[in-house]
Order: structure tokens, then C-alpha cells, then sequence
């Protein structure tokens, strides 16, 4: 599994559109604590409130890789980038890039890389030899986030648990599936780019049997009622074998993103459509919590929202960026630890 | 969308297993009137019963693709079929595999193919750029043959009905999804080879908008509650917004294909499974007909088999090769029309 080496500096460049900088962003509000400088070429460019550096000061500093920080129009890195990446590789560092085109496909890069030993992280881009999937049981505990759509905050949702999960004294590690939560996380498998037949194998392989007790805590992708990306969600649903499921939903959303001939689904819709097949991979699947992305209600109305939802579905509601995740913190930590032994039943049967 | 010249040169060579000969067994039974010829090395090759032929007397009468018949170990080209393969280039004929190892890579051949203008079909990777699915409903009726497992008929009752419903004098075309249907049919797309955000759009490139009494009988692949192929089921199944549905199972399998630790779902299990995802394609997707492989038991248990399933089920129960498939024809020749008007509604909705 790809595992990128910390602390970053993260590259930001000529990039003065900050919508255009979110892996920077993301990387900054979720791994603060791995991103010791950021590089800039203008004065005008996105700041992201880090020390400013040069590859070869940043090298000095302790960073081991440059991660790109922009994801501009097309997904291709600008030509006037490369000397700068040179350097970087120069002064030490490995770069990541989460940009569709690879940077080992280009050649001033990806030959002064292999000359000088560095490596090269195209994180869309998986260069794993993948297993189909078993389907057998493995130790641990697994909580995937999933949606009613995509782009609602399946990824946040999984770090803020994660993270809150930790900070309770649990053992939980997020487990990464897509270019930003990757690099954020410093590892994992961007699931949407790998071939049919090995998706679940993927998410087998990403979170592996572990001591009883811990969680694996997944960032969902796609969703199980969208036309085109649904595929991803099975394969990552087959694979995780989640005990515990997370319904991550967007209340004022009434189509799906960049799909508005599509209704998007309701809550208990899509929980309907979850949860027979998370059984099917794990008889003990259920839903413990709602994370509702509420960031364009007025304060009145999101509470009142995450109090409706919560009395429909006698589970816990929460938005991770207004409320917090204590609720389903709470959940987590007293959930039923039967499960978890070892030799627990077969799930597919 | 793949397109493979016909008449076909069938390629034997030396294979003298006709277990690993079924891609050959499979075109003559299934494309009996594309297959002039067949091409051995040796005399206890596997025999077709078709006429032999050099490759330069097949091209004379009228051969236009040369098609590697074989599935030896492995999947990989056996280096002294290279001077036979070159033989049929020159002789003016494409050349069609479904082997796992591509004929692109083997140099000799590739770079051959292209002096000569001739066209190399791997058929098991896909080589165009494929569109994410949209779910917009399109005229046009479908059928998707699904499964409760794996290798278990999925390809052989597609087929059939088509070939039934051509007869009985309706409009219908089979869709090929995998290697072997591909080269029966002379085109199609190997959606197992398919990145998972693609799979949806292949099916629905597969199975375009066409007249509304034209049926598409599209071949499934992997099974719903397969832990490993599920994805790729899910994608064919939402790009293929079936107005119709027909479930395939092995009566005598209890445990998966190859995954001897999971349990067969019952034909009713399946059924459950597919419905609801079916339905948020086409709310109008309905099962007609179930088709048993009783390939294994004596005539009594097959035919009383089909009796129970039946009065279970309610649906029209065959075994394509066993009784025909005239009894879902009849359904399918009765389907309403009114599905199948122009501006029918939108499906995912």
C-alpha cells in the first residue's frame, strides 16, 4: 500500500484561486501537524498560513516530500512547475501528486527521480498488484462512511471520527480511498481507479485483520443509488465487511452533484438500499450514526434539521463541523465487543 | 465499441485438451455459420469437425479474422504460435485473442500488424475511452441475464433467447460483456477489465437507445452477492436499466465458484437482491423467467427441479439447452409496449 514519507511541503505555486488549492487546504486543516511549510512562486498566490520555504530550506527543515498542492483546471500539471519539482527532488524530497496526469510520465521528472533515487507518489494512480476479493471474516472492527451522493462529506466525516475516536483513548485509524484523503492520511488506495473485478479485494487489503479492538475507519466513495459510481460504493462496502455504518447526507440537496436529471435519494432511502448488502458482507452491519453536511443552513435551521433526522431514525445526527462527533463517539465506544473476537461466523454464508 | 471482421479462422494448433479449446467449441456452436475453417498443428490436436485449412486457404475463402481458439494455462501465448499468427497477418487476416497476455506486447506480431495495416483484437482490455454512466433512460427494451453465482450460464441463456427471440421474429441483438461472448458475437466490451467509475457507462455504451419494440439481451457477469465480482454486476445491471430480468443458477451448487468459505444464495435470496437495485434503474425492471443449469442431473430431477421452481416463482423456468427457452420467448413476445414508448419517464428518480 502506497505510504507517503512526512512532514510535506506543500506546493502551492502561481495558484491564486483558493477552490483550485483544496488538496493544500485539506492537507493543511486534517495533517497540520505534517506540513511544515508551504512554497509559493507570487505574492498573489493562495496563503495558506505557513512558514514560507524554498525546496532546499524545507529539505533543511526535515521535510521528505513535496506534495502538490493545486488541482487546476484539466488536472495537468503547468509546464513552468518542473524546474521546481527538479529542485525539490534535488534538495532531497520525494513528491506526491494527486493530479490525473502522472509525474512519472513526465520525462525531466521521472528520469532525475530515478537517477537520484527518489520516489514518485501518483496517488489517482494505483500501481498495486490487487487481489480479488475473499469475502472471509478478519479481526477488528470497520466503520465505512457511506452517502446518499458523492461529495457530502463521507472523507471529513471518517477523519473527524477517527480523530475524535483517538482523542477517547479508542484505536481507530482512518483508512484513506481516494487522492486527498491519501495524502492526507500519508497512505491508502484510490479505489475509483482500479479495475472492476479487484475493488473489493482493495478495500480487503486496506484494512487488514487487526487486534479486536480497533477500528479501521473507512472513507466511503460514490453511492449505492448513483448511476455511475455505485460500482466503487459495493466494492468498498463488500470489502470493508463494516460493522458499524455511517449515513452521510446533504439535507438541502435534492439532486445528485453534476447529476440533476437524478434525484438524489432520501436518508431512509438510501439506509434501505445499504443496508441488505452490508449484511450480506457482514450479517452484524448497522447504522450507528447520520452525519449531516449542514454548512449551508443557518445555525436554527441545521439543529432543528439534525433534531428531526435524529428523532426519524433514533440514531445519532451530527454535522463533524458544527457539532462535532461526540455522539457517535459515544456509540462507538460501548459498542458490543461480541463481534470482534476472534473466530467470529463466516459473514458472506 | 469492438468490432471483429467476420468469417472467421478458428486456431487450434496443437491443443489437445478440449477443455482449454472452449473459446473454439464455443464459437462453432454459438457462431456455427462465421467459422469456415479450422487451423491444426498436429493430428491429435483437438478436432471441430470443421474443414482444415492453411491460413493462406482460409483468407482465399474469404476468412477476414483469425481467432486464437484457445485457453491454455495461464493464459499466455505459446511462443511457437508466433510464426503461424505472422503467416495469417500476411495472409490478409486480422487476428482476434482472448487470452489474458495481449497480442500488442508481443513485438513480432504487433509491429508486423501495423506494416500491414491488419487489426489486433485483444478483446480482454479495453482500449477505449469510456464515459462515466449518466442514467438517463433511452428507447429501447433490455434484458440482462444475472446470476446467483459465477460460471453458471449467464452467457449461454443470453444467447439462446436472442437467437429465440430472432426466430420467433423479434428484434433482438445479444450484447457481449466477456472475452468469450465478445469474439461469439463479433463485438462488445469486456466490462471486467473496466475501471470501476466506467462500468455503468460501458453498459450503457453497449446497450444504446434503439427502436422501442428492439430488445438488447445483454450477457451478465459476476453475481449480486458475489464477494469479489458483485461491482462489476451492480455497474452492468445500472447501465443496463433492464426492463427485463432473468435470474441463472446451478440447483446443485452450494458454494460459490472458486470460493468454496461462501454459501450459494437461494434463486429467491438472489431475486431479493436484484430487485430493488434493478428497480432504482427502471422502476419498471421485472424478473421473467429463470434459467437452471441442470447440465449435471438426470432427466427426472432436471424436469421436476424446473416444476418446483416454477410453482415457486411464478416465472417461465428453462434450461436453454436442455428445454429450449421458448417458454420466456412467449413472455418476452407478450412484454407491455408501453414501457418502451418514446419519453418514457426518467428512471433513476
Amino acid at each position: 500500500m502506497l505510504t507517503i514519507k512526512k512532514p510535506f511541503l506543500l506546493l502551492i505555486g502561481d495558484m491564486t484561486n483558493p477552490r483550485n488549492a483544496k488538496t493544500a487546504f485539506g492537507l493543511r486543516d486534517w495533517a497540520r501537524e505534517d506540513c511544515i511549510s508551504q512554497l509559493v512562486f507570487s505574492e498573489d498566490a493562495v496563503d495558506l498560513g505557513l512558514p514560507r520555504m524554498t525546496v532546499e530550506q524545507a529539505a533543511q527543515e526535515g521535510a521528505k516530500t513535496a506534495v502538490i498542492g493545486i488541482a487546476p483546471q484539466g488536472g495537468v500539471l503547468p509546464a513552468h512547475w518542473v524546474p521546481v519539482l527538479q529542485a525539490a527532488l534535488r534538495a532531497g524530497l520525494d513528491i506526491a501528486s494527486g493530479l490525473h496526469s502522472r509525474l512519472k510520465d513526465i520525462p525531466e521528472i521521472a528520469e532525475l527521480a530515478a537517477t537520484l533515487g527518489r520516489t514518485l507518489h501518483d496517488v489517482r494512480h494505483n500501481t498495486l498488484s490487487l487481489p480479488v476479493g475473499n469475502g472471509k471474516p478478519r479481526s477488528g472492527l470497520r466503520l465505512l462512511t457511506v452517502g446518499t451522493d458523492c461529495a457530502l462529506g463521507k472523507k471529513y466525516t471518517a477523519m473527524a471520527i477517527a480523530r475524535g475516536m483517538k482523542a477517547r483513548g479508542l484505536k481507530a485509524d482512518f483508512r484513506a480511498t481516494g487522492q486527498t484523503g491519501i495524502l492526507i492520511a500519508g497512505g491508502g488506495i484510490a479505489v475509483d481507479a482500479v479495475v472492476g473485478d479487484f475493488i473489493s479485494g482493495a478495500a480487503e487489503m486496506l484494512s487488514p485483520g487487526n487486534d479486536p479492538d480497533h477500528w479501521d475507519v473507512i472513507e466511503g466513495q460514490g453511492a449505492i443509488l448513483h448511476p455511475a459510481y455505485a460500482p466503487v460504493t459495493l466494492g468498498l462496502l463488500y470489502g470493508s465487511q463494516p460493522d458499524a455504518l455511517v449515513l452521510c447526507d446533504d439535507p438541502l440537496r435534492e439532486r445528485l452533484n453534476d447529476f440533476p436529471h437524478v434525484r438524489c435519494p432520501t436518508v431512509s432511502e438510501a439506509m434501505n438500499a445499504y443496508l441488505p448488502l452490508a449484511r450480506a458482507a457482514n450479517p452484524a452491519a448497522r447504522f450507528v450514526g447520520i452525519s449531516l453536511n449542514t454548512s449551508a443552513m443557518p445555525e436554527s435551521e441545521a439543529f432543528e434539521t439534525l433534531l428531526r433526522t435524529e428523532e426519524e431514525t433514533g440514531l445519532a445526527c451530527f454535522d463533524p463541523m458544527r457539532t462535532g462527533v461526540e455522539t457517535v463517539v459515544d456509540v462507538l465506544a460501548d459498542f458490543p465487543r461480541a463481534d470482534a473476537a476472534e473466530g467470529k461466523e463466516l459473514k458472506i454464508q
